[in-house]
């Protein structure tokens, strides 16, 4: 069976997280919408985890387990310290701290339920502090320690900036968390899949999984948004930039999914948000310019704007350097990593597909000094 | 399209690099035996690479280009030092190490055609410089410098003991780095190519590669057989240690492949081999007791040996550690994972498949005290 390239229509596993029918993104039988409007990020890890929403119990001791986990090894943050912070890209960072941290967890290879959980609960308490350290470091400013009465979202924004966030910041934070959770078999849960069905571990699928999100046809396009509308400067500039792209046959980032036909159902929450934040912040034209594009840009192609269309603007007003945003990404996505890693181990078979062979046909070997 | 577990059949993607065709093994049109009786490493990392073998000219800049990016950056070194050796897999420290060089890679995140190959060089090149140097580490003894007169078979046994290892030595080498170099669509190979089908780099694609070998249902088996014939000790326990374990359903590494129905074409090569290498280090039972496995456990399930079955003694008479056996695998299947990395992005489509939703239905929020 041949398929599309791409992949593209298979059903490679089945999978209880999430879904996306008729253009509607759930978690585990709870829409978006709804779990955006009213849960915790915590409440959503738990979800994805255990398939169920948590009694207040069960959230208490998620909460309290995360908290006892956040802190780095010191030998994590001395190998952040050492790196030439300044000329590379912080997922490559994310990618190393994440694979150095299995080397300080001594159940890192023990493939038990109950230790996979466990290395569940530490990546998803320490991705937020890796990243925040990462940041610190890069300016020159020694990393803050992270707050255990602080929920991740407000811990995420208080280590970053070492200040306590605004009430407004950390829910905006909080509902991109949970939007950015799981997304069925995108491209780098699909890598972390594909890895751990070797029965690799599981710092091995999340270091994966990070080096897909990476690309620019995955989670580096929130920053890719970012550069376009910082590079269009002002909302009258907006449409002749998109028309000048479009008529260069240039890509647009942001806009168009493989799935979704009609249209993102994550996009307007996150423009609900940027028109929010980008008020508070004095700053509309962030907001401004990001409808001008969309518009525009959806006024000559049929496709409407995606998830990192406008969580660009909405990173932006939360003061956080663009080229975090998809680390950001990563921060909430490895929620729903873990969550598919953990399923895979439940019911696993190495996933080998087949190439179809296009190269020359059969040759005899002739040696070296008779080519 | 809802394809079997595991992706089994379903055709992901053209490739010219390798087939398996009626249970043969051809890299770019040339048999593995005739590559493997007459080729040299370098020739069949020229061959992946560029889908044509090297002449003279060809083939001796290759080598150059290797030996002047054999050093690794000394930041990695510390790296390495700075590792609990004596409480992590190799594999894990690999994984870290590879993703680390990329930080020191100011094109790492070049996308041309042109860089890509330079990156894929470097790794190449470092690669078993890594292994060697892990290996050394541990073991108290400072790394031991690459040769620039050394191909990397022989530089490689170098390296890891810090003595010129002899003729036959090299030459086994040399096979077995021919023998695991590519593999079709092999899951660490198909984990690559989904992580760099985003467009993510080098770097992120060949950390996850290391991710995925690292599990013992691919590349982590043959670390595994070892594991066994050591348990069994003696030939005349091998017998019933086999029906031992098939009469209680457990697993024996080393036998079957998704691929192959009538057997591993690779396999012969690695049990003349492991014949030859153990009657020269004197240890001849290594190979009497995998012989005696391999009849007892073929009289009882149709199941031929596969790629690692024989190359656990091959690896163990080259004197190798046997948590090394995995990195060794890796150091030569760079070669194909740098390959296909290299096709991919010559045709790159996202690979993003669809999972078939089997989770509870549709259902509303309840706030947490009321659940």
């Amino acid at each position: 069976m041949i398929a599309k390239q791409g992949l593209e229509g298979i059903v490679a596993t089945t999978s209880s997280i999430s879904s996306i029918i008729d253009d509607n993104l759930t978690y585990v039988g709870y829409n978006i919408d709804d779990l955006t409007e009213n849960a915790t990020f915590e409440e959503v890890i738990y979800l994805l985890w255990h398939l169920e929403l948590p009694t207040k119990e069960q959230l208490q001791e998620l909460k309290n387990q995360i908290a006892d986990n956040m802190e780095l090894p010191k030998e994590v943050i001395a190998t952040l310290k050492s790196m030439p912070t300044d000329k590379i890209h912080p997922m490559a960072a994310l990618r190393t701290a994440v694979s150095l941290l299995g080397l300080y967890d001594d159940e890192a290879d023990v493939m038990e339920k109950e230790a996979n959980y466990r290395k569940a609960i530490r990546l998803q308490a320490k991705m937020p502090t890796i990243v925040a350290a990462f940041s610190r470091i890069r300016k020159g400013l020694e990393p803050v320690a992270p707050r255990k009465d602080f929920d991740i979202a407000e811990n995420f924004l208080y280590m970053l900036n070492g200040k306590e966030p605004e009430k407004i910041e950390v829910e905006a934070m909080n509902k991109a968390l949970i939007l950015h959770a799981d997304h069925e078999l995108n491209a780098s849960t699909f890598t972390a899949r594909v890895c751990v069905a070797t029965l690799s571990d599981v710092y091995s699928g999340i270091t994966s999984a990070i080096g897909a999100l990476k690309g620019p046809l995955h989670g580096g396009a929130n920053e890719q948004v970012m550069k376009m509308l910082t590079e269009i400067g002002s909302v009258d500039k907006a449409e002749q930039y998109v028309l000048d792209k479009l008529s260069k046959k240039e890509k647009i980032m942001g806009f168009g999914h493989r799935v979704y036909r009609s249209g993102d159902p994550r996009a307007k929450h996150l423009k609900e948000m940027s028109r929010k934040l980008t008020e508070l912040t004095g700053e509309p034209e962030w907001y401004d310019i990001s409808v001008k594009v969309h518009e525009t840009f959806t006024s000559q192609k049929p496709l409407p704007p995606n998830v990192d269309f406008y969580s660009a603007s909405v990173y932006h007003s939360l003061g956080i350097d663009h080229d975090l945003f998809t680390p950001i990404f990563a921060v909430s996505r490895v929620s729903g990593w873990l969550a598919h890693i953990l399923e895979q181990y439940d019911n696993n078979r190495l996933i080998r597909p087949r190439a179809e062979y296009t190269g020359p046909s059969l040759r005899q070997y002739v040696p070296v000094d008779q080519r």
